[in-house]
């Protein structure tokens, strides 16, 4: 298996299979879109419940010291003063006075004005822009009956502020001491005036956010854990080492707050780009949170001890883990004289665990068989069965969503009780008893991956 | 076990527990809070995690007619235009000119003026109001950055629109023909004037809802259908049948175009009240949007065949089951002297499957094998380890929140490698084998759950 030139797998492929396939489809499609908002199809649907599940799994089920919250979208808007979103969370712009569109002040140089289109992007040679103005990223609505700015509220533009707001809540409750987290995941919404690139950046996605507050001291320690901890999960779901990195920001690119911030980038076909941001907020959230509600967010030991726990954040979109998946696991390859697509999916990443094929439709004993292993696999996995056409064209259709095990029912089946496995990566074909169908398929979803694409 | 009398289970009792165990908190507390919005603490979120995963694999994974989806919340509002929502999807409310608060024109009677109070609700004897308009229940924002009405835009207050949108990309890419349902999860949003009673009326809530498109002639038969299927998949959970009712709209409480709405009622504290609703609403959505998109949505066969299909829908937000859930299994009880409160779940709906408890926490034998139990278990489900205190309490802890199965590591494991079984309803204890309470505990996970409760 060739190590693929990254290059090669453009958007434009992954954004084509995507849809083709009912991955992600472009939102409101029959009333012409909305810019930059997609719906799910249905392996888009289960490729996300995979992600989600993971990370919940890692993050809370598989550790002690981690509790899950789920707070409202709409939260108390004297949340979002106290947090520094209403006066700071804001890009600068400009307006065209020519076609009235607006523009980042910051990326003018891929800016085109609407009605009169410079023949190079940023030039706008003939156009009368105003002065940069700040404008806050945050939707904003209206709660209640009163029309008033009174009820005005924000949809949250992250989860993490959920999350300080009840630290208290989970200190009595679940009764935690430093360390500890509160892991969360649910939709955010960014009004972005330059959305783009597929799902790379869209106004509503879905956060996985988990604050980890800590004793001072031990900040910058677990600021360094959580690094290597994030960065070797995408390494155990598959991501090619060789195609991640992670990189520090330097003192001007991070919050003033924060004494160290890491983006785990991945090598997107747009480039190195953030998978995913760890960094160490210090103890600025829980200070504001005091500060503005009157309530004191600090850690009260029974010696007495007390202090504001500083906290390390792991924050990422299931939207960008999803891109990266898919570009890490598209390969396109000769088979034969056919050329074929296929995801090279971890398994546990896969919409789709297994397929049920009887060879031929018509045969009363093969698809007695089949549907009856269908039945038995799709009670703990999702599993397709298909006794469309070719066998050779119903591989095809799996190769191209993940499927990594299809199961074939075939004339030997009925002879000796046995099946076909094809392996979607190395097309190997084995035979292994029919009543050891499950079995085999439970040990194969355990087993680490020995992933076909080379580091 | 006695049954229990409904009426003893306050709301105030399920609220209580919610907020001690960290079910469900107040939103946004530190800052006073902001009308009926929750936030979900731990076992809140793991339950609805199961409710969530529960629905879907009955509704997708085990079924072979039906595809997820996850559509946007913000949609092109066009679709709100089409699907009636902007101009009909209000309620009635008059304004008080003394305190400026508004109030339901329908609900009168539950009405108090802020500044003077009358000395029975929906009197408003010295109250000035105004007549009643219609108010509509969408939360408005604005998307991009034109603050016009150009780009108003609202929360979708039901998934199934985004449903319905998306028609025609499942009939292509799916390759579906009627009947065929298209199943979404997602948040939802309406600006209640009077929102209340807990979760059971709020202002985001996480609907699960279906569409299944049907030839015309089958529409009664597979509302029918639904109807059956969805009240037997609550018998299945654990609810009650004698709390569970079907109740039939009459034609002047269901839509104009439904030809058949019902009601699935659970008995809550408050009454009788919709837990999931089945709607029949006939070729009204696709028919709509054909309109006002001009894109045919409607189902054309090999043979030429062409309608459009009749739409089933069952809709039911996870509040409602949360509730219903934790009201039906709320159960106070004398154990010997002492009374105890333990939640009689389902145990695939209870937030904590097992609980492993060293009976001594400081002896080293003890611990070394509830910590191995504890790290196995862990890895398949939900599991806590809990080694604070008295036996008693810690049973006492695990009741409260619904953990079905707790094993206890003593001198005898130390002996003889069995460990204890507590069953949280009967408080029967027996002895198994240590090396095989990982396969004891998915057997009884799987195994068709016989409730404590009666009928």
């Amino acid at each position: 298996m060739a190590d693929q030139n990254p290059s090669e797998v453009t958007m434009d492929k992954i954004v084509s299979l995507s849809r083709r396939r009912g991955f992600v489809f472009p939102s409101s499609e029959i009333y012409g879109g909305l810019g930059s908002t997609y719906d799910y199809g249905h392996y888009g649907v289960l490729t996300k419940n995979n992600i989600r599940e993971l990370w919940f799994s890692s993050m809370v089920q598989e550790r002690e010291d981690m509790v899950a919250l789920d707070s409202a979208v709409i939260l108390n808007p004297a949340v979002w003063e106290a947090s520094g979103h209403v006066a700071g969370f804001s890009d600068p712009l400009v307006d065209c006075r020519t076609c009235k569109l607006r523009f980042r002040a910051d990326r003018l140089e891929d800016a085109q004005c609407g009605r009169k289109p410079s023949k190079r992007p940023g030039e706008f040679a003939e156009c009368d822009l105003t002065e940069a103005r700040q404008f806050n990223l945050m939707f904003q609505t209206q709660v209640g009956a009163l029309q008033d700015g009174s009820s005005t509220a924000y949809l949250r533009p992250e989860t993490a502020q959920g999350i300080f707001i009840n630290f208290k809540n989970v200190l009595q409750i679940a009764r935690r001491k430093p360390p500890f987290g509160i892991a969360q995941v649910g939709k955010s919404f960014r009004n972005e005036i330059t959305p783009g690139n597929f799902l790379f950046r869209v106004r509503e996605f879905e956060q996985m956010e988990m604050e980890y507050f800590v004793p001072p001291d031990e900040a910058e320690e677990w600021y360094r854990y959580w690094i290597g901890q994030r960065l070797q999960w995408y390494v155990d779901l598959g991501l090619r080492r060789s195609r991640l990195r992670v990189r520090e920001h330097d003192a001007t690119e991070r919050s003033h707050y924060s004494s160290g911030t890491s983006d785990i980038e991945y090598l997107y076909p747009i480039g190195w780009q953030e998978l995913e941001g760890v960094a160490n907020r210090g103890a600025f959230d829980l200070t504001q949170h005091t500060e503005h509600s009157g309530t004191k967010l600090e850690y009260v030991g029974q010696d007495g001890e007390r202090y504001t726990p500083h906290v390390i954040e792991p924050a990422v979109s299931i939207e960008r883990i999803f891109v990266a998946m898919l570009v890490d696991a598209y390969d396109e390859e000769l088979v034969g004289e056919r050329e074929r697509t296929v995801l090279r999916l971890h398994p546990r990443i896969a919409p789709v665990k297994a397929a049920v094929l009887p060879l031929v439709h018509r045969d009363a004993a093969m698809v007695t068989r089949a549907r009856a292993l269908f039945e038995e696999l799709r009670r703990r996995h999702m599993t397709e069965y298909d006794d469309s056409g070719q066998i050779g064209r119903r591989y095809r259709r799996q190769d191209e969503i993940g499927t990594p095990f299809a199961f074939t029912i075939d004339e030997q089946t009925v002879e000796d009780e046995t099946v076909t496995v094809r392996d979607r990566d190395s097309l190997a074909q084995e035979r292994i008893p029919l009543a050891g169908v499950a079995g085999w398929l439970e040990d194969s979803l355990e087993r680490p991956w020995s992933s076909p694409k080379g580091d």
